[in-house]
């Protein structure tokens, strides 16, 4: 079922890898709710991945891109105004990278080129992207754009490594450009900030398994899954949000506002326990 | 235009007076997006306003409550799901009174018989409808409350007086209750933060002329309008925003995430060199 | 050893009960910094516990005072300029109770008289204070006042109740009346929020020995104990802060600012893993 | 008069220029306050300012570095602890430069090698600073680590460019090292967030002179300056301080807890009316 949601606007959506991408999500929800967009990823991402299936059935193009490349990105948002005949109405940014992650660099001994590209990847290419769309005029008044983070941003979570940094760094990124692009062209800008998502990418965070049962037990909705975080992110394309800009938005089933719930508490009070085993 | 956002949906509207009220835009624009509700305020509002009228345009009926009475909470509930043929999938809280600020107490006199009504009516009042309704269990799975809140709750604001200390108590009792209410009925409970608004009520906000003069400067977006904080409260009642919960949502045009604009910094130098006229 | 950060500075504490209160800290460690203070607290808790040792130990009277009765601030506030020669330097208030709490009346099931009550004794009362003394002019300038406070006033915490909410109009009057005090008379009001503390009083929050084990291994440098936030409430006291006010202080070993630690979430996978004992 | 606050301890402080810098007052007041300390700059900040005048006052020696140099953060560390004895307890990065804001590259038409640099110089040199620390094993147990800040991290100044986001990047880095530090050494690590202060690096801030008119009249105890803030920095690196952590803390005489002030508004309406002179 549909509510229209996204008649006749069009977007660019960055990130989707596979099924479990919550880029995929929001392309699948995008369609249902009248949207037309181009997909885009960068060129491993679109081999490694099955983005062509998602284009396939949304009736749309993959556009390679590498988000940190200035002209790789004018190159996407010229030919997606090309085949979507006009200015975008909405953009998604769902991307992130860290080597040092996957290198297992310790945050206590990073490898500062790969921390440069962390940053670069992960936060920068949000403003390059923001940049670039802003210089080709390429977003209607009243657009949208979003990119997604996480609470690390706040709150230090063991082994999230310098991925944190450049969450607060995409999130400072998002109120600065939002000042701009509201200011100059009533565009909004912000981050939604998701409970630990088991995609492909998102299987960087340490202990996901024993996060996500702490997280999914502290919040008193439970985690928030990739296809309720699109539904989210659609709300935010929409007109029904004119006003909201410059925020970092918590979907996380009430994570962010909790200290201890007793269902956490009853779990971790069993491994107090269980030191007598 | 209508996008059945609320199609099928039932719920309760506090504090409708006029059509300047949020709560009023709210009703009009639930009714569009397909939604059946009761409406609610004391009788002297009753009888000051104009909520008769709203009524009749939404097809719909006026339960009188005053919401710092329990009793009057459980009739109102009770004869809204009469009515309703039901529980309730949304509620709208707008209320808020002072008459420290009405009869011109400040801050550092006030009469503590009236700062505990200010408390009663703005803030605990909620706490009284959510104990009621849960009690009552009148509220779907998957519901959603809403509260008004401004952001004196979090920064000062000259003149606005104990009204803000009450804000601050709202949101803390949406984020109580949003965490029983979420863990034990898949319900969420937020506050949105909005603009400074020009509604009857709203006039006890000192200087607002002047005020609302600086947020929309400081706003890149501007100040958000009664209407566009309707459409908000929309979205935060739809299946759009099911695992947001326990937060406070700034609808504010981007003011909450500024520290100065160009603009506002521009009106304020004028004032600076107006000494000198 | 003493660094006489507080030389020649006259005070008033409240909430001293026991040695384990950490107002009795405060009071000690306010001494051996050289300050010279009254004590405070109600008849009952005088009775009770040990203050009149303190009192002894301090070179100091105990003036009796409900917090809530406008009448015994006063005199509270009369009598110690009388027996200290003058003005205060700085306050601390350290005062909380939650009848809902001890009757065991959970939050979804709140008496209101209790509610009423809580939010009096735990927040007004402060309110109450910082009006009667800015009535009579007890406080000098560049005065320092400080009330103790939780981070349950922005993060739920199972069991904590309604004291959640207390804490949170504590806050806000913090706020509102700093701001006032700043503007009139350069004193400063601020709010330290502590790691939870085995208290008499905090002995309130549900769970408390799991609770604390937990907050420990998030917070990098361990829970903050009482004889630790007594030496932060003397520097927020002293001439090194005159410019920080209306702030809430976390002195909590880092734990709000921590998502998740390796220490809590290793205990954390044990209670998980024992559900197969 | 000294509370010999920091007897017997020894520090690094990175970012004195002259006699307007903070540092140059930390520098002094920590003398005074019975510290030993090293300074350091980079070789063109040495020649261009006096620091050569304030080891001389301080009895200490200026070791020259580029703080996004590990090599010569390495040299600084070996020789200040050569010089000190040992260890240190302390140390203040207080370092931020922007090409961009140099060279008059707006936020929307941003060099990214100037970017690059911005964070690199602004946010990165602290991770370095304090990776180089951890692997040398240079801070004694309870020490405390420093970096100044500004309110542009968590709120948009116009002007303020990518600094802002600087600033973001290094609150972030001092948490997620600031866990570290906690856990491994039980070093706390914090940021300390001052008002606009008219040294010769603030000089980059638009319009300061109309920004500090505003923020002083917004902020109840004025803005801070440099001096107080040398004074709250003492206090951070006293013992007083040792369970406070991976916090961002606010020195702006309570700017940041203000939504509007009655001299704050009163200046501005003389902007809006100034229109009909």
């Amino acid at each position: 079922m549909s509510n229209n949601l996204l008649k006749g606007k069009k977007g660019i959506i960055f990130g989707a890898l596979d099924e479990k991408s919550i880029a995929w999500k929001v392309a699948e929800r995008a369609k249902e709710e009248g949207a037309k967009f181009t997909l885009t990823n960068t060129l491993p991402s679109i081999r490694f991945g099955k983005i062509g299936e998602l284009a396939k059935d949304c009736d749309t193009i993959v556009i390679p891109a590498n988000a940190t490349v200035v002209e790789d990105l004018e190159n996407l948002v010229e030919k997606s105004m090309d085949f979507l005949g006009g200015k975008v109405d909405f953009i998604l940014h769902s991307i992130g990278m860290s080597l040092n992650v996957r290198k297992k660099r310790v945050y206590n001994d990073l490898d500062y080129n790969y921390l440069g590209e962390t940053l670069d990847i992960s936060a920068i290419s949000f403003h390059k992207l923001l940049q670039v769309a802003n210089k080709m005029d390429a977003i209607n008044e009243w657009g949208s754009v979003i990119a997604l983070s996480y609470i690390a941003a706040q709150r230090t979570l063991f082994g999230y490594n310098d991925m944190a940094d450049a969450k607060a760094l995409l999130e400072s990124i998002a109120r600065s450009f939002g000042y701009i692009y509201g200011r100059d062209k009533k565009i909004r800008v912000n981050t939604i900030s998701q409970s630990p998502t088991p995609t492909t990418a998102g299987s960087g965070i340490k202990d996901l398994v024993g996060l996500m049962d702490f997280t999914g037990r502290m919040s008193p909705l439970g985690n928030a899954t990739a296809v309720e975080c699109a539904d989210y992110c659609l709300m935010m394309f929409s007109d029904f949000t004119r006003k909201v800009t410059m925020q970092n938005l918590f979907h996380d089933g009430g994570f962010s506002a909790m200290g201890m719930s007793s269902s956490a508490m009853h779990q971790y009070e069993k491994g107090i326990v269980s030191k007598d085993c």
